[in-house]
């Protein structure tokens, strides 16, 4: 489960940043209800569920729909070199569809039962239909960037999108082979992490800035915002990964160390398992069968003495850092780069 | 499960038929193993595996690796408007990477066991892999169309096949949707399982078909192949259902009634469902929590009281009437026409 951990920080500085941009949000959405709208009403109900537009009975509801950062990205890209942003829309929705059906996917990859605070579509229409439903969303993908002609896009520019948005896809497939491989491994080095975040979450990430980049008529900034998006993303994981142990504790002073407790192999644990003098306990509690609260309290501890959460923190800021640095070489007027920026700076500081 | 029954009949007619095309088998293959040898050694030993390439432990093995069907009548579509084949493999290939991801996702939803006479990759993978390889496979038929533009496709080109198979994609969700559903479902009419199978096989038979002749620069004659393929995809699969209950029986002259044994919901039995004068005891033998022998043969002879095997084969006759006046009104020469005349005729006649 990549990604979603930030839903703990939702009074966090980046969701306040990234609600500054909630008109594209909404443009967003909007776009995607008319490609969603196109599909049978059996199909088409279980994909408004998962989206938060309706409750499991096909009723409108207002749950939450995720933060929208891909497409944020993807539509602050092509303003960032002076495109247009209405015409990206169908791009930026394609972009969001891939990040659902992986999400879709993952949860029964996961068996979680609960995203966005309701449960999981497997947990509701069974894991085949969940199945079909992220292959839906996959094909709609590919219809939503077929609808870039209408919005003025030329044939090239199609079938570029398609060719970076495919890659970032195969990628992505790449780094979640590698992270369900992790699951029953415990030799995995901080660089082995750092290789699968980057396929798994920096590589749509990439995608979104380079495409937005790129149809904004920035071809030649493109490789700057495929760079920029990269650092953005592992920055993103890495910050992800920290709140998934220490999250509910920056926000409320109670620690919950949700991931400790799912024996996740997040950043943080990777780090201590290699890095920490303990580490040969810390193995043993990631591989004994049973594992309770004192467990949960000893691994903590294990991460608090050799200083993985600074450490993560550390990486965050860097990456952040190598991001912003993209950004400047790209050569961008200051107000043009402010609110990618802005997103960066945000990112980076956010410690609730 | 769907489309595979037809490996009890290897030696039949329509196989035979298919085997003239060997070649053209193998070009596809051999265009199939470009791209997937682009992939990460992990993923492409389990894809290896699937195709029947690979051993599991990513060794060379000669396993069946499939009819390739739908791109064998995608190559022939293209050539009977008089297209160049050679240009047409690459999407060729994502036909069939698009009909496989099917294939392993298909297995997962069935719990299949075994595929072709080998374990399924989820059997050997796990569930999440098989799922994520599936995902894999639908961004590498993606890359597959890109390559058209090497084999000197225009844009247009490009496009317009991405448009076509789509679409058709999201027809096999929709289909696979009414399928997973149909198994809780006792009341389904004969026109409901036409409509499931229309989308769920025949609608990707007709796309490639369709893309066939539009890429081989028969675009005005394309609608007729479109049409050509969803009647052959029709009869295709009706043939399959008989081949599910009665396969064995034509070939060996021992019943085996392996559909009729997992209480399958194909043709003959919705037929019976809703035509024979002892529905509802097979409704009740459908619904009751166990299923032995005496039931199994119970149900077989409903289903010969009421004739559900003619009346299926006729369906399939008349389906390939109707895939013949297709191609009669696509106004092709004689020898062009030839090859996929044969396969309908072969289809058709398909006894044993």
């Amino acid at each position: 489960m990549v990604g979603e951990q930030g839903i703990l920080g939702t009074t966090g500085k980046l969701d306040a940043a990234l609600d500054q941009w909630a008109e594209y949000r909404d443009a967003v959405q909007n776009e995607l209800q008319k490609i969603v709208n196109r599909a049978r009403p059996s199909l088409r109900n279980v994909l408004r569920y998962h989206m938060g537009w309706a409750n499991e009975r096909g009723l409108s509801a207002h749950g939450r729909p995720g933060k929208f950062i891909r497409s944020i990205l993807h539509v602050l890209s092509c303003q960032a070199v002076g495109g247009e942003t209405a015409r990206v829309l169908p791009s930026a929705a394609a972009v969001e569809l891939i990040h659902n059906l992986s999400l879709v996917h993952d949860d029964i990859q996961d068996g979680s039962e609960e995203r966005r605070g309701r449960p999981t579509v497997w947990k509701l229409w069974s894991k085949a239909q969940a199945i079909n439903i992220g292959d839906f969303m996959f094909a709609l993908a590919a219809l939503a960037l077929l609808r870039l002609e209408r919005h003025g896009m030329c044939d090239e520019e199609v079938i570029h999108s398609f060719r970076l948005l495919t890659e970032a896809c195969t990628e992505l497939c790449e780094g979640q082979y590698l992270d369900i491989e992790f699951e029953n491994r415990i030799n995995i080095t901080v660089e082995d992490y750092l290789n699968m975040i980057r396929k798994k979450t920096a590589a749509l990430i990439a995608a979104s800035t380079s495409t937005g980049a790129y149809l904004g008529k920035g071809r030649e900034k493109a490789p700057h915002f495929h760079e920029f998006g990269e650092a953005f993303g592992m920055a993103y994981q890495i910050r992800d990964d920290i709140l998934g142990i220490w999250g509910a504790e920056e926000t409320t002073g109670k620690s919950t160390e949700e991931d400790l407790r799912r024996r996740k192999k997040t950043f943080p644990i990777v780090y201590a398992l290699t890095e920490s003098r303990d580490k040969t306990k810390l193995e043993r509690l990631y591989t004994q069968k049973h594992f309770d609260d004192g467990d949960v309290r000893l691994a903590a501890q294990i991460l608090n003495q050799c200083g993985a959460r600074e450490h993560a923190q550390d990486l965050v800021k860097r990456y952040c850092q190598r991001a912003l640095e993209q950004l400047e070489a790209a050569g961008l007027t200051n107000s043009r780069q402010a609110p990618l920026m802005d997103l960066t700076h945000f990112l980076a500081e956010r410690t609730h």
